[in-house]
């Protein structure tokens, strides 16, 4: 499908995309760019990548070019990378937040040939180590502004996330915000609370180590996620994750409130209203 | 090791070592012992238990009597079997409290002859159609107040668990609550209000049924767990379960008050320590 096709940052979601690209046959050459040797040099060792050029060389060259950097930085090596391009190239994201990147982009000349993405698979790991085979399949795909990106190319982005298992979901860049508080970074703050929540008990008790079960495993892995990609998409995105941490204090409160009046009814209640979120996830 | 073992409560825990004693030879007859017909039924079509009997023909018949009830129910129903016991049986059960039964049994003319476990497994399922083979291997199992029990039935009920791939910690009754509360109790707390808290939004949006992903669903699947069980649980250990929730709501807050001050580097130091976890879960 693609000669040559370039990843912006080398990591889980570009890495793994790397991997099914090349696994699915739909990438001949993929080419790495990173802003460090180090990263190039693992991704290289392992197979992910099979050249590192600069952005400049490595745009060049590419018929695609795929950007999986913190959402901070996205933007203006977005925009680097679009003038740049030239009409007959692709360039895609993958950031978790749509609606900033995509009113940088609103006004470019080119903007018809960037696709505006967000593949809603992720591990709590990151670096191009973490990178793993077979990723994003079963999945969804956010796909947003889609009236924005020519139709062939819109087309072309599409096929390929489909390629790899994915279902398409289109939305616009303001709504995909809304949803990504709800299904996902307030899952990640919720992580981090609690794991310091029990990291500041854990200064006076050692037990913890020897207890810690796969009901808190699962609640809290996603506390081990990198800061560094966390951090921008939690600022980037602070209206609606401040709404969604708001309702959810609000809710933590409910409990607190069963608990210091007993009212053991109300705490079933609860508790029962939650149990409809198997509509959701099976 | 035991030719008849009765399980009381016919579930996730009792079904899934009921499993695991045959599956080691470690019990030749399973007993099962249900407030329902429909449990026992259900249990013997899938072969966890041999036979339905009552509780009084059970117990009378059993070497080993295994309760593993919500704990709002356990103290009576554990006290009515250690008035059946003879000195030559065995009584544990599998709560996820310890104090308040452990106060019950003290001056139990019986008591060497019960111990008090809590094996750290399961999942956000319940009834005996939960029940999974290979279960509890690689987790700990808390014993507590071991001084309290003969030290021969100890020794039979720890190697018990050992064979199931289970490590043994020792611990008071007053710490295991505590400590549950903060690895066991407190996540799913979070998830049941994580899941009201994403429920409370799906009334007007639907796109969070096509965009849940691993991160959400992770830390969302406890809000699954059954509300039978787990509110006499944190009824039971409300105290601990507070403290903690207090904690968790005051470190929820500190990444509010980062987004509203925009406060980045705080937000990123918040989250730099929570990724400490690594050291407690792999």
């Amino acid at each position: 499908m693609f000669d040559n096709v370039t990843i912006v940052g080398v990591g889980l979601i570009s890495g793994s995309l790397a991997l099914a690209l090349k696994e699915k046959g739909l990438a001949k050459n993929i080419i790495g760019v990173s802003r460090t040797k180090e990263s190039t040099d693992k991704a290289l060792k392992l197979g992910i990548i099979d050249e590192a050029l600069s952005l400049e060389e490595a745009v060049k060259k590419s018929d695609f070019i795929y950007v999986a950097i913190p959402v901070d930085v996205t933007v203006a090596v977005a925009l680097q990378i679009m003038d740049l391009i030239t009409p007959q190239q692709i360039v895609a994201d993958a950031g978790s937040t749509k609606y900033v990147l995509c009113q940088a982009l609103a006004n470019h000349p080119l903007r018809k040939r960037f696709v505006a993405t967000h593949p809603m698979w992720g591990t709590e790991y990151s670096g191009p180590e973490s990178a793993v085979r077979g990723a994003f399949s079963g999945r969804s795909c956010v796909i947003c502004e889609k009236d924005k990106t020519d139709k062939e190319v819109a087309e072309k982005i599409e096929s390929l996330y489909k390629t790899l298992g994915m279902n398409i979901v289109y939305m616009e860049a303001e709504n995909h915000d809304i949803h990504a508080a709800y299904v996902s970074h307030i899952s990640h703050i919720t992580s981090f609370a609690l794991a310091n929540t029990v990291l500041e008990k854990e200064k006076e008790e050692d037990a913890i180590f020897e207890l810690a079960g796969g009901g808190f495993e699962s609640t809290v892995r996603l506390a081990k996620s990198n800061p560094s990609m966390w951090a921008p998409i939690f600022m980037q995105n602070r209206e609606n994750v401040l709404d969604v941490l708001n309702e959810h204090i609000s809710q933590l409160r409910k409990f607190k409130s069963c608990l210091e009046k007993e009212n053991y009814e109300y705490l079933k209640e609860l508790m029962q209203n939650a149990n409809k979120i198997s509509r959701i996830i099976k």
